[in-house]
């Protein structure tokens, strides 16, 4: 656990500790956003744990204390000087405009308030300067956009960037605890010949559900009319906004993996100047923030979900020049979709405000 | 078991049967070819199953018969007409030679011959007519190349084909049968809390071997010196090679993942014809030979290994139009890699060369 504390761009404690409250605090990113918020010994004078009405009453440790868990509800932000949200779009939506009412800055984990206008959408690695425009919202992307953005951030700076095609591999644990365990059933019952059960994936609420047990299946969310998913979309969008290149040539399929954690995508860019060289990708990679390099494919390095889960950072490797487009690279970029693609960056935008005075 | 009768393009049994040869009969692929020919009743005289010496004096069942496995040696294709061989490229390239100086075609599943000029590299529903050049040897595709080209030709013949950047999503029995059986005892381990064991993926002989269940692994076999494996080299090469478009920009990320069986790609194309709308798209893949389209977002109707395995067609489906270029689609293709990949594309081959009597 202590690469934790070494991992980002450090922050010095300041005197006044902060009240930070954490809304879906039993899920399966609440539970991870507490656990950072402890291994980055975040500057907390009170923390305030809020959840369904179901899980009110349980407790959680923090700091060898147990802490009771609340009912989310408006009332409970009195005080809050940071709330972070991972409870679902909706109470994102009822219950944010609340916390920022009592004076709390929001950053939210969910799609709610994404793609507003006046609200940032921050990964810290590519535009924390945008935090000074917040308006006590703040978003917190996509678990997929936030990894593909760090690893082409840094591209994008030197050698400018023009279109990104992006085929995701994305884990179970982006559809919570219940999709985890039904992911776990599913494998036992093929292993022991039976028929598997499926009743969550790919979208709890929609019509048909299919085993991802030794399966691919290459829905994320529900379709848009113009037959890409929500989840498509919103790496297209999200990556736009961001980068602040709305005439980026951006595409996406994403396709869930029975993984349980760490997301994995295959991309292909293309970019302004030609003739780079993959070294020359490699020591732009190295130089820039949250990023660790695994390229070495002799000595069979490359990143992989089973070595990604329980780290910060975002892992790129198989860098290769296009064969025919002299400003055509690919890269595979894996990452843990609950650390840097949820908690982590949340809990990252938090020391970024801290670090830039705003809270 | 029906539907194997049914697909293809039908063929009609001559008088004449044909003396066949399977050459690695217990293979994974091998037997499927056995099973294959059963299913399309291929006019069969006499069968030759042949093996390692360790096999060798099992039996394998055809029609009712036991028919008694020998040790692959040069002299026994004595009198066969047809050598399907799949027992890997050094086997291949021993007694293929071998094989067609006593007067058989061999069909050649294995890599050893496909790059060879004169060598004709064969998916009937794209190139049939390049089995008139043979001299003796005809070499089956790549799995993954295999599925590809059969979506992409009717696209190709009607709107031009520029460019194609492929990722895959492969199937663990293109390694073989202890690679399943790996990948399942990995689950297992993974399930009951113990630490896999790996042996066998990515690569049998490399020096590093890493747990494929609940992973995802950026590599299958060995890498090239410019940074691809020579998986995704086989795709770009075999599929300039079969389209006879050596100057078409093929590119491709392949991945190996906890499926059994059934191979998933995600690819963008870049066509020469703008404007062209996914119902015309649609339009061309229902027509063609050899593809089932599967394409109905709003029902969740798309390709999965799930479905896909055990069947013969190529199945295809999330077909966009890309957001940015005029000329660009995006689909997800998916199709049993042991038998259109492999074993009912070498049978195919068979068919074609009776059809066109070239045998």
């Amino acid at each position: 656990m202590r690469q934790w504390i070494q991992a980002g761009r450090g922050f010095s404690v300041k005197s006044k500790g902060y009240h930070v409250a954490i809304v879906g605090a039993t899920g399966a990113v609440g539970t991870q956003m507490l656990s950072i918020l402890e291994q980055r010994q975040f500057p907390i004078e009170k923390l305030t744990l809020l959840s369904s009405a179901r899980s009110a009453g349980q407790t959680l440790r923090y700091n060898d204390q147990d802490i009771t868990i609340q009912e989310a509800t408006p009332d409970k932000f009195q005080g809050v000087d940071i709330a972070l949200f991972s409870a679902g779009g909706s109470i994102s939506k009822k219950l944010a405009p609340a916390a920022v009412e009592h004076g709390a800055i929001v950053i939210d984990n969910t799609s709610a308030f994404r793609m507003d206008e006046g609200i940032p959408l921050v990964v810290p690695e590519v535009n924390e300067k945008d935090l000074h425009d917040h308006n006590g919202i703040i978003a917190n992307p996509n678990c997929s956009t936030i990894q593909m953005v760090v690893a082409l951030e840094p591209i994008r700076q030197a050698l400018g960037l023009k279109k990104v095609v992006v085929s995701t591999y994305q884990a179970v644990s982006g559809a919570g605890k219940n999709a985890i365990d039904e992911m776990k059933e599913q494998s036992q019952s093929i292993l022991n010949n039976e028929e598997p059960k499926a009743q969550i994936l790919p979208v709890k609420s929609a019509e048909r559900h299919f085993p991802i047990a030794f399966n691919a299946v290459p829905q994320i969310d529900v379709f848009d009319e113009n037959g890409y998913t929500f989840e498509e979309m919103k790496m297209i969008n999200e990556t736009k906004k961001i980068m602040h290149m709305p005439e980026l040539k951006v595409a996406a399929t994403c396709v869930r993996l029975p993984v349980e954690t760490g997301h994995s995508e295959s991309v292909y860019i293309e970019v302004e100047k030609e003739g780079k060289t993959v070294s020359d990708i490699h020591n732009l990679l190295e130089k820039a923030p949250g990023i660790v390099l695994q390229d070495s494919p002799q000595d069979q390095l490359y990143p992989m979900p089973s070595t990604a889960a329980g780290k910060l950072e975002v892992f790129v490797g198989r860098v290769r020049q296009d064969l025919d487009e002299k400003n055509g690279y690919h890269m595979w970029i894996v990452s843990d979709n609950l650390l840097k693609g949820a908690a982590w960056n949340s809990v990252q935008i938090a020391e970024s405000l801290i670090k830039l005075e705003l809270v």
